[in-house]
């Protein structure tokens, strides 16, 4: 393994991130508050440590294998977390390191749990630092899963017959065109949201901060209220359009974008049917609450489930007062999350998808035993490695689920919000249920552990786990 | 589809069941209770339909194909609980119909769950009505196991390579004579069971009917205190060997018998890694609260992890005043299960070892992808068959837990008690956590609605799922 293959990109990606803490630094400038100089300080240190790390690796090239692109990415994660966390933990937030690696790990994984209170009280750097962990991070994952994931069989991104297909199937080649077309794409999306927002009535700060945190289906706000702050029902309907956008396929936006039509697509069908389904569920339920407009209501429940199940985890309003039932579909919806290639977590559609059409055909073979039938996705059919890769997925998304439930429970939490807890950090939604983490508490309130762990099961989620299983191996630390 | 010769054998097993209810019809009438005369007019009721059907459908034989087969099956769970809801509800116990029928099918499924209070008043009639229903439901379970759930390739019986292995292999051939040595097994199990309660001080009556729920891992008891009844420790150890004789293989423990040596076998290994884990895990956390000699603590813990593990539900106290952290270990427990081809329920250890198998050749296969790894069970190799039989049960084992949760929260249970109620219906366990069906609880309490589908879970989870699922498939229905 070659050490310094790795320390080269992690270098320079730490000069991209002191680069962005100049925004805040500006910003705050602008705004008259001290903390610019903190943003200036850290931006100069972390700056610094990538150019000596870049200079001393000069000419090392980038990870070669499959085992230095994994040891790669884990060890960016952590890297960048705590560089993140530093101008946080540093700040007049007057915050433990551990909080600050939380808030910092919680936004590069786009989940969004906080633990911060009194947002809107905030100074404007703080907030635009935490909206740019998120951005960022959600482009980190596009690119994860376009460069690295599909070796691991668990991307699904195998399944596009695509124009770009060659980089699919051919893991840590060159993408550097096609990352182009993606930050493009990325930044378009950005821009238009942002546009979009400041049409519906917010301030300029505010769309900025919430056109990142929505295409990044990350779900930091500016507010304690979330989007509960806002007037009007058509910021909800912006939103609601952009985190969809932000939970289908990049590959499959970049390819609609650039043939001008749309193609069906069986996981983006089985996105709307769950979400059509979750918001006339929460609808039902919603009447005996809520005495408003139907339009209002509609609004609010559409809203509230794509928000979770795109994985951004805003809230307009404490839905968690709907009732059991309401509180029973939110959690269910945690754990399924956007489309394969999106910034959205989760278990994600296509895998459902794979599991669907392949249970199908083991209980039409049961009855038929002397018929041939193949499971297929979008009529083509579906490989062994993808079908293990989406099993293999499967169990370990459970296991992980109930394991670091369990951790919680032993750090006394109650059983609600250890299942929560778990289950919102593994898909990266961000709120649970409940009164600790729920839309309306705080992860504040947790005990150190559980806050580390936490932060471990956000990247653990965004590494589709086994990219982060893998180093737990003797396997993987054995030359040859 | 030949629905006489499903009759037939439907109404042989109604003339076993009229035969069986003689039985407390005897015991109440020397015991001067007036339910003799409605045991002994149900015994004649369903005698008579069972006779009448059986010489309708004479000469029809069995059924001949899988689709029968698992037609039969399904009947037959759904006849015999009606059968033996019958005699309750006529009863003095003054139930309603629901109540009679979760009684008699929480029996026959040997999960052990209750709507009765005041058992110890009960007449014993009834008592020993109850622990019958959960004996020959054991006995039927097993065969089940070895006589249709292979051709499910969710048995895990294939995977023993025994002398019997044509009967494992050949689905509904000719298993009479196997079935013979399983009752024998079965029988001699009951009765050593039966005298050793009696040394240890046991009521003849209490040691015939804890021997019975003992060894079907039923776990209906003749108190409300269950176990706590008991003084001295032997008695806990007596049945701790019992259970975990129960939650082997019965082929295993047949060749074992036949042979005169123990053979190693991952999945009992297993049993002993989970069981010894979650006694130490509960011990740690009985310190602060039970204070006692050591030898006494460890009997309980021990004593109350094989209880859940084996699927039987007996409880020596109350468990879940050690707090939260236990609580989570027994919720935990609940979901896995003893060994395939037992009378336990839940996941099951061998598909455990398949599973940690497998996960761990794609892991090494990923790290070295020109390695030729297999997964192997027991040093053979795993068939696909049995790869994808695994995989799809762990699916629908999640899935069907989570979907019923679902509707008990719809039924207004709350979260504890809705996932508790639906993980221990799914694993035939019996006892749940929390105030309202925990080991002090009573699942009296719940709407009929989630009375009903308790049973139909408990059912499903006899059926290893897929065998009541697949009459909800098109194809089955389809002929040719
Ligand atoms: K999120
Ligand atoms: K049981």
């Amino acid at each position: 393994m070659n050490s310094r293959a790795i320390a080269l990109p992690i270098g320079r990606l730490l000069i991209l991130i002191s680069l962005m803490m100049i925004i805040p630094a500006i910003t705050d400038m602008f705004a008259h508050n001290a903390d610019w100089q903190i943003f200036l300080v850290c931006a100069i240190l972390v700056g610094g440590f990538g150019l000596l790390t870049s200079i001393a690796c000069q000419g090392q090239g980038r990870p070669q294998n499959f085992r230095e692109a994994i040891l790669f990415v884990n060890t960016a994660w952590l890297v960048f977390s705590f560089a993140g966390a530093v101008p946080m933990w540093a700040s007049e937030l007057n915050i433990s390191f551990t909080d600050a690696f939380f808030e910092s790990a919680s936004g590069l994984t786009t989940t969004g749990s906080t633990i911060l209170t009194g947002i809107e009280t905030l100074p404007p750097g703080i907030l635009l630092w935490r909206a740019l962990l998120q951005w960022i991070g959600g482009i980190g994952v596009v690119s994860l899963a376009i460069w690295l994931l599909p070796s691991l069989r668990v991307s699904g991104n195998q399944l596009f017959a695509l124009e770009t297909s060659e980089t699919a199937t051919k893991p840590y080649g060159r993408i550097a065109p096609f990352l182009f077309r993606l930050l493009f794409l990325y930044s378009y999306l950005s821009v238009s949201c942002c546009l979009l927002y400041l049409a519906c009535g917010m301030t300029l700060f505010d769309a900025v901060v919430h056109a990142m945190t929505t295409v990044s289906t990350g779900g930091f706000s500016t507010s304690d209220a979330s989007f509960g702050q806002f007037q009007g029902l058509s910021v909800y309907w912006v939103a609601t359009v952009f985190m969809l956008a932000s939970s289908v396929p990049f590959l499959y936006l970049i390819r609609s974008f650039e043939n001008r039509r749309f193609e069906f697509d069986v996981q983006i069908l089985l996105l709307f049917v769950l979400i059509t389904t979750g918001a006339f569920g929460v609808l039902y339920f919603e009447r005996f609450v809520v005495h408003d407009t139907p339009f209002h209501m509609l609004t609010l429940a559409v809203f509230n489930v794509v928000s979770v199940v795109s994985t951004t985890g805003y809230g307009a309003n404490d839905y968690l007062q709907f009732g059991a039932p309401v509180i029973a579909i939110f959690f269910v919806l945690t754990f399924f999350g956007g489309c394969a290639g999106s910034t959205s977590g989760g278990f994600k559609m296509f895998r459902i998808a794979v599991l669907l059409s392949y249970i199908r055909v083991l209980l039409q073979r049961m009855v038929r035993p002397h018929r041939v039938i193949a499971p297929k996705y979008h009529g083509k059919r579906i490989s062994i490695s993808i079908l293990e890769g989406t099993f293999v997925f499967a169990v370990l998304y459970s296991a992980t689920f109930v394991l670091f439930a369990v951790f919680y429970l032993f750090l006394q939490m109650n059983l609600e919000t250890a299942l929560s807890a778990s289950a919102t950090a593994l898909a990266n939604v961000g709120p649970g249920i409940g009164d600790i983490i729920g839309p309306a508490g705080n992860f504040q309130n947790l005990p150190d552990a559980a806050k580390w762990l936490l932060a471990i099961q956000m990247i653990l989620g965004r590494l589709e786990i086994l990219g982060g299983l893998l180093l737990f191996t003797p396997d993987f630390w054995r030359e040859r």
